[in-house]
Formats: structure tokens, sequence, C-alpha cells
């Protein structure tokens, strides 16, 4: 059966088409700056990369235009052979704690918790909506980045304010990357065969989050009631103080241009100036800059406290630590700093296996804790996609 | 020699009268509602305690108080006999780094450090201003709650916000308390016969922060910017995701009113709608009160993390872990639940020792961790008021 997932930004669409259950990839694509003028896609199939420039005006025209090249090659040969679409929101607030087939009332409901996230779940809807005209006969569902974090207990996701602040605007700690999250939890289960499993899962890419999973459920997560929470990000402060962003108002900045630095020109990059990537960061290292090393013990340090804490959270009993996403997948120097910083926990990395694991060595995943590790440290890709195409089979299966 | 340690507030000003270097108390006095028209002040010598009701109309009318009351318990008989007076500053910024003699450009630079700490600072400054023309011959010193926190690296006290806010608006982590922390930090320096000692000091209080110590030294603490960050307190938040102040905001609400109720209207007190004392969470516990576990859970769960964070940053290095300040030393079932929730790092608290620890208890301080815990666990009494006292008595001894 042929499952689409869908991802719908602002100005851009990423799709991959499966055959399912086998999760098998037919092809993936990703159309960006839908709406301006130099507009294009660029499809993967077959081991092969096409960019193709095409004016696409609006989300309409990026699905029609998805639904040409399915058929061009030979992905589908009819448009009713695509049985369900997954599309990715972002927001579910605290009304989704799992995947839901789309109707009027969740389109509606998905609008409601657009103020938690003003910038994702419009753009989001824009893609659904496009979709469901494009792909009329296909069972829609939408898989929530929130879902996943959903199991938290109050005594996690509630922050110390006034609770009137949680009965009337809803702001609590939701959680982000719960797709990914559980998928490695899921991974994770399979690879241990066992069901109640604890875990810690550190998605770390240019946006970054740390999940505790307590019996293979969310139990606590970096990220909070927004995604610059936790963890600091390529360019995302995390963490801070709130009156420091209020004594920069009082300094003269608007909320926007506050909200703003510390979204956009922060992280590495507030500290750096120049980098917001981590591999410029070694480089810069490399070459021995200061501001480099500053930025990279910051960010290490962080992250190493986060894991402490879920270590002590999960009172010690922890099946497996695991790295995932950009950095987690492939920082090799990276992954050993911050394991090098729990070495008092017990956590100790095998240099040489995690030296041989990243996208440009041999092996992608794998062990690298060494034996004396009091637990095992993994590194597992994510795939949120194959996730998303798992959810919308399980709809129509 | 006597020597007078001082703390102004906006309509407060405490005192203490020593005999130095033997830091025997003289008596001790807290004037309160000073401008308003039921103004009183409480005396404590000789084990008795006096309550006084007078029109004090300014801060110049309390210091003269605070001579009659000398000269009429015959604390002095001259008042010259008091030879320096050590006034309690909150905010330092980053240019004091130890206690320093006020002269004109001290108090100029406290003046200009205003902004860090509107609230403080300026009634600091109105106490050292009242004591200087009361006390005309005294050697007056200010001791800065910040200072001890200047050794920290800059790796803990800057932010992941852009750089330009540290330099152009001195954004940073200060810390505070930092009194207290060294009072601890030179205590168990003698207790445990070691200078170069690592230790978390856990300041436990209505506020509350906690340090690490490494090398004698303060590496690294929970309060930031300002004191609304790290662990929860009793009406204040500590950290959250600013972006949720930011929400409040766009809800509605003005900064100065979302500050407001972040500082005075959350912490144990937003959770519960009721109680900001500790003990009053306590015995509404004992009631079976829902939200009472739940504040209490979350107020625990952070400080342990705190612990965690600090044994790891300390590399599990620590000769000793401290509990001070009212909970402190005070709150037993408070202490064990903090020191269970860290069972995996190998900490273990002694019951019998730890019940019989408190203000109404035996024993005021004391070893609290089993021999097996992996580092020792004491309650320690604070002692502020001392600490001002000995820098002032450094000053002219």
């Amino acid at each position: 059966m042929k499952i689409l997932s869908v991802n719908a930004g602002s100005s851009s669409l990423k799709f991959t088409a499966y055959e399912m259950p086998e999760e098998k990839v037919l092809m993936s694509g990703y159309i960006e700056k839908i709406g301006l003028e130099d507009s294009f896609y660029t499809l993967k199939l077959n081991g092969e990369k096409i960019k193709k420039d095409v004016l696409i005006k609006d989300h309409q025209e990026a699905t029609e235009k998805v639904i040409e090249e399915l058929l061009a090659y030979n992905i589908i040969s009819d448009l009713s052979e695509i049985k369900a679409v997954g599309h990715r929101v972002v927001h579910g607030g605290d009304k989704y704690a799992a995947s839901v087939v789309i109707d009027d009332d969740v389109i509606k409901t998905v609008e409601d918790i657009s103020s938690l996230a003003p910038l994702h779940n419009p753009a989001n809807l824009v893609g659904i909506r496009a979709c469901m005209e494009s792909f009329k006969d296909a069972v829609h569902v939408a898989i929530f980045d929130t879902a996943f974090h959903q199991t938290m207990p109050e005594v996690n996701y509630l922050y110390p304010v006034p609770y009137s602040w949680y009965e009337d605007y809803k702001i609590r700690k939701y959680g982000f990357h719960g797709t990914s999250h559980r998928y490695i939890t899921e991974y994770v289960k399979k690879m241990l065969n066992k069901e109640d499993i604890n875990i810690i899962s550190c998605h770390i890419g240019s946006g970054g989050s740390i999940t505790a999973i307590k019996d293979g459920k969310s139990y606590d997560t970096t990220m909070g009631f927004s995604p610059n929470a936790g963890i600091m990000m390529g360019t995302r402060c995390g963490d801070i103080d709130y009156s420091l962003a209020f004594y920069a108002m009082d300094k003269g900045l608007s909320q926007k241009e506050v909200d703003n630095a510390l979204n956009k020109k922060s992280g590495l990059l507030g500290i750096t100036g120049d980098y917001s990537d981590h591999r410029d960061i070694e480089d810069a290292m490399a070459r021995g800059e200061e501001k480099a090393f500053l930025a990279n013990d910051m960010y290490v340090n962080r992250i190493a406290k986060y894991i402490a804490d879920y270590y002590v959270e999960l009172e010690g009993k922890v099946d497996a630590i695991i790295f995932t996403a950009g950095l987690g997948e492939n920082a090799i120097a990276f992954r050993k700093d911050v394991i090098d910083h729990l070495n008092c926990l017990g956590l100790e990395i095998d240099e040489e296996a995690n030296d041989g694991i990243a996208r440009y060595r041999d092996k992608q995943e794998g062990l690298i804790s060494s034996a004396k590790s009091v637990c095992p440290i993994y590194v597992i890709p994510t795939d949120e996609e194959v996730m998303i195409a798992r959810d919308a089979y399980e709809a129509v299966k």
C-alpha cells in the first residue's frame, strides 16, 4: 500500500512516498520557496537527486506537482493508489496524545491551538488543506510533534507560575520532537526486546531536545511551553533567566526584537557571532578561535546537565542513552565531550566505536559506550518521516 | 572592638552589634515600616526580645534610634567605640569581587549598578548614607551578595544570548546569597581542615540558591542575572521557559504584571494558591491537600536536579553537601525527600541523624548522611551578619 508522508512549512513542502508496511521509500521530494519567483524542488529516487526550477505559486500547485512527479516516475499509476497521507503538525496542545484522522473538527482544533504555535500550525494547515484537495480519496492523518509528550506527569509539565495561567492560557510544558523521540523509543524497544524501557533520548540537531522515557513513555523533556527551552541550540538560547529578556526590553528593545534575538541570534550563534552550525564550531576550534571553544563548552555543559537530570529522574534505572539527529548521529567529538562530562555517573565512551559511527563513516548506528559503562549508549538515526507514514498506514490498513 | 552589621531595606533596617574578633553578639535589632505610621522595632539582647512602637520617619531617624539603644543598654558608652559598620549591598555587578571600604567612588558605582537591582541597591544606599551621617567616625564597608560568585568561569556566567547583550547591557549570571555561600564555604574549610574544598551549598529559604564551590571558590550557582532563576521558591518561579512570560503578555498582561506574578505569585504559592511557606505546605500535605503534594514534588525535584547538575559539574569530586537557611536548617522531611531523590548518585540519608537536627531539636547542626553515602551531607546554620561583621572588622583591625 502506498502512503505519503508530508511536512508543510510556510513556504515549503517535504514529502516521502512509501510502500507500506515494508517501509520502502519510493520517492522523496522537497519543494522550496513556494510563492516566490525562484521556487524549485528536488526529488530523490533510485539513489538519484534531481533538481527542477519551476514557478510554484502556492501549496495547491505544490501538491499537484507532487502528483505529477509520482505519476511521471511511475511511483503510482493512478492517484487512488495513495491510500493515506500523514501530515506533520507541530502543536496538538493537550488535545492530542496520538495521531488522528483529520476531519473538520480536527482542523478546527488545530486552528484553535495555533496561538500556541503561530509560525507552524497555520503553515501545517495550509499543507493539509491543499493535500486534501489534491488527494481527495485518501485518508489524511495528523501526526503531532507534541503528542508523544502528553504522558508526562503534571509534576513535570506544570510550571511553578500562577496556576490560573495553566487553566486560562494553557501555559504548561508541551515538549516537541515527539515523533523523533517516539521513533527512537520504538526502535530501542525492539532492539532490547523490552516494552517498559527507561531511556534518555538525545535529539541533537540545529534544534534539540532531550527526553526522559520511563516505562516506554515520555516522562520529561527539555523543550517546554515553546521549542526555545532546555538545551542551548544553534540559534536558540534554551533555558535562560527570563528577567534578562525583560531587562533587554527595559533597555529599549521591543518584545518582538527580544524574542527574535533569543530565537535566531542566540545559542551557538549568539556566543560566536558567526557560527550556528556545530560543524563550523568544530572548524573554528581547529583554528583556535576562543569564542568557538567557549560556545562548545557552554553547549556540551548544558546537554550533559540535562542527561544527568534525567538519569537522576529515572533513579539511575536507565536501559540506554541514545544520540540521534544531526549532531547526535554525526558529531563524533561532541558525543565524546558530552559523555566525558558524565564519567562520574559511570558512563564511559568507547572511543574507537564512537569514532566509527557517522554518516560519513562505515557505520551509521551502534553502541558507543565501553563495556564498563553503567548503561549502554547508542547512536541511532532518527526517522520522523517513516513514523508519520506508519501512523497514516495504521489508520487505513 | 565593636562592629555593627547593617542590612537596610526600603522601609526596614536590621542591625547586629558584635564584639570582634570574638564574634560575640551584643545586641541585634530590626526596625520595620520606616516612614509609616505603625513603624516599630524589636531588640534582642541577653536572650530577651523587646518590642517598641515608635514613629520613625526615615532611615536617618532609624540609625539615630540604633545609637540611642546601643547607649541605653550600655553596649557602647560612646559612639566612637563603633569602629566599623558593615553594610549589606545586594548587587556589586562585576565591579566587586570582595568587600570594599565605602567612599564616594563606591557609592557612585553602587548607584550605577542600581539598574541591575532597582529594588535593592537604592534601599541599601539610603541605609549607607544614613549610617555614614550617624556613625561619622566609623569605617563603612560594603559587603555584596554577588561578590563571592565573581570567581565563576565565563562558561558558567555567560548566557547563550547575543554576546552584545553581555557587552552592552552587562547581562550575565551574577548569582546572589554570596555572603551565605561564602560563610558556609569558610565554615566547611575549617571543619574539614582543607582549603581547596569542593562543596555543594544549598541555601534553601523562602528564596533559595544552590552553589557549586570548586577549590573553595564559587564555580556555578542557580540564581542568575536576577534572583528569580534556578530553583522554585516560595513565591518565585525560578527557571521557566521565557516564552511563557511573553505569551502571558500576548494574552494582555503588562510586562510589569507578568514580572510581578513571576516574583510574588509563583513558586509554591503559584501552584497551591495558598501557601508560600514550606511549613504550610507540610501542614497541608498532612491534611491530604493534593496541590500541596504537587507543589512539594515540583519543589523537591528542581532542587534535586540542581544538586545532580553540580555533582556532575564537580566531576563527582564533592567533599560535602550542605543544607542551610530556613528550610535547609529546619525542614527535616524536605531534606530527606531531596536526598532520597539522589540515591542513585550514591547519596544516602541517615534518617535518625536527620531527624535530630533543627532549630526545635537538640542539635542545630551536624551530619545527616549515612556511613554508606558517597559524600557527607551536613546541616550548617548560615550567618550572613557575622560574615558582614568579619569583613568590616578586617578593614579596621
